[in-house]
């Protein structure tokens, strides 16, 4: 259960740069490849705060981990957590490149921290692309000093085009909470994880604040956030070498915060970061529909996440789903394999508002409501596990397409 | 490791009754819906030994299961592991069926019982087909009778295409092991998970030997051979609620087996087995390709099975290989995400016998050569995670395709 805010939220058009110490710039520096008759793409952004300021960020549970990632662990490490700028090229994700990558990782610090004035440590690197590919540092460098001299404080939607690989559209949003003690403001950006070109398969998402918050706490605020998040949606089971997700904060506001739960920087953060995850689901290869899955009566935290992760990555979920079919079995068989504790007898099942499966049985008379609910771009499956448990989870994920085939088919050289 | 045999195992055209001592049939009783214009589909299977035999099985790991599952472990227990038939419909899961679903798979028991002149316990049932819709037990009786009448030491085959669902072809072989003490057969059969009709995932497999052995080596034997067939092959990850596989001993044979790793006896249900399973594979849904996924240098047995299921049920894996990607960058990903130890800087991935990254270093240079490699109907992928450990890991899957979506986003109803 989480604490209610005492205030508005409002969710706004905005992004990185809206709260307050910010500036940011989105450049082109020839990583990725120019399309015949298109002007040069994107792909460095920078992100400045006007001080070096507390920093967090949540990294990729992938065993395979790409420098950046390492580099930037490091950094904030070394750093106590406190960072001027965040650095991030797409086209490359400097991945599986050994001992030259993670020199390359460094450098990339290095020109960053030159160009803004502080040292390496400060800095924050992000990487996305095609792994196994050496990253270029003189167009790095080349790209940073640009955008260094292009920075501003409306930055930010050049930056959230700089970072997309693959995806769709740009993911960019921020949320202002009014307080009688003061306005704080949240502003997000990220990229999906569109694998149309090939070994691509990042997520990164950059959250920045203009709260007063400490390292620790903001870092504990920001697990909160990203565990419901980020970490609640899936396209396609993947989990990438150089998933990040970073957050800073300004401390231009007077609102301050001291604790990881206080629902003031909480709740904001959760708006700005709830939108984004489920733009990248909406902007999931092949993908027609955003999907939630809801899992109730579950015996443990564990069990609720476990059954809905299941449920959102079944192949066979995805695609009735993709076909309109309200097949309540595919969702029954996805929850009893997740390892969850799950009674078939007092389990239930729901597609929108129309339940299926009541307590053990079958409703299929139901089923043309069911599949009217269906034809919806935005879908709410609901699976009750049947143990009585009060724990319970929510995931988002997309239906699983021919088109997801198509492009994942396709012959990469 | 596994001890070598001391014979020669012949694998030979035939199924379950191949061993002496057992006779089948198939027969249509109305279950299946009937095609225009075709004759009735055989939806009924019975396999009988001359007298009640070691038996032993294996069930689904899904926390749903279905009826038949529950009355077929409870009748092994209560007879001790002494077996004289098994009955199997196809064409209804008898699944999700509440109360009324237990009392129609204990009556199916009781039927079969009478028709071949044993006690209900010594039956084993088996259901296949539709999740949620009851099993007409008027038919399965009528079913029954009609099999009883034509048992035969030749109904194997027909045995094969009565518990087919949406296999695109039956499923039977027979191993010959010759020894100088004697000789030992085992034959086979199985329906794969093909998931054409929705709310079907069932695999079902059923192991009949000549062997000499009580029930518990039987039954370690099964254990030991189905992790390295049936356990070892996935389609889409998916596991249903029925999922069974059966071994019946009748003790013909003058080759007495009394240690359950005894390789005389776990040889020829290997092959069996194993032939039984990459023939699931082959004919899943919309497969195209035979996949071995073999994983080598892990740190333990579990990671080992671990990586090799995690790259096995890798969406951008299947749909790579699917589209003649040689793509080892998805490989290193899935294998990174799987919870195995891995080391990137010493990990090595090859397909076919082509190296594409050895010991952290990638070789795009072959990429033609794999690309090659990947034209074949069957294709082994192989990846060392690089730890140094000497545990490893082999699976069977097949490549994903835009057939299978098309067939899986079918309407129902």
């Amino acid at each position: 259960m989480r604490a209610a805010v005492e205030g508005v939220i409002r969710v706004v058009v905005g992004g990185i740069t809206q709260p307050r110490g910010f500036s940011a710039a989105g450049v082109a520096c020839g990583i990725k490849r120019r399309q015949a008759g298109a002007p040069p793409a994107l792909d460095l952004a920078l992100i400045v705060a006007d001080a070096p300021v507390p920093a967090a960020a949540v990294f990729t549970t992938n065993r395979a981990v790409a420098s950046p990632v390492i580099v930037s662990r490091e950094n904030l490490a070394r750093s106590g957590g406190r960072v001027k700028a965040i650095v991030t090229n797409s086209g490359c994700a400097n991945a599986a490149t050994g001992a030259a990558g993670m020199r390359i990782a460094r450098e990339m610090a290095e020109i960053a921290g030159d160009a803004v004035s502080c040292p390496p440590e400060q800095v924050l690197v992000a990487s996305t692309g095609v792994i196994g590919v050496p990253l270029d540092i003189e167009k790095i460098r080349a790209g940073v000093g640009a955008a260094a001299g292009v920075l501003s404080v409306d930055g930010g939607d050049a930056a959230a085009l700089a970072i997309m690989t693959t995806d769709p559209f740009p993911k960019s949003i921020a949320a202002v909470l009014e307080l009688p003690e003061g306005t704080l403001t949240v502003g997000g950006m990220a990229k999906g994880s569109g694998m149309i070109e090939p070994r691509m398969a990042t997520m990164l998402g950059y959250l920045t604040t203009d709260a007063r918050v400490e390292p620790a706490v903001l870092a504990g605020a920001l697990r909160r956030v990203v565990d419901l998040t980020f970490n609640a949606i899936t396209v396609d089971g993947e989990c990438s070498t150089n998933d990040s997700v970073f957050a800073l904060a300004s401390g231009e506001s007077s609102v301050a915060i001291t604790r990881d739960d206080d629902p003031r920087l909480i709740e904001p953060m959760l708006a700005v970061a709830g939108h984004l995850a489920r733009e990248i689901v909406r902007g999931g290869e092949g993908a027609t529909k955003l999907i939630t899955v809801r899992v109730t009566g579950a015996a443990s935290h564990t069990d609720a996440w476990l059954a809905a992760r299941t449920i959102a990555n079944s192949p066979l979920v995805k695609t009735a789903i993709h076909g309109g079919d309200p097949n309540w079995g595919r969702l029954i068989v996805a929850a009893g394999r997740s390892g969850a504790a799950f009674e078939l007898t007092h389990a239930s099942v729901a597609i929108g508002d129309v339940p299926l499966f009541v307590r053990g049985v079958p409703h299929d008379d139901r089923s043309d409501a069911a599949a009217t609910v269906l034809q919806e771009a935005t879908v709410t499956v609901s699976v009750d596990l049947g143990t009585g448990g009060s724990h319970d989870a929510t995931m988002w994920t997309c239906d699983f397409s021919a088109e997801y085939v198509r492009i994942n088919a396709e012959y990469r050289t």
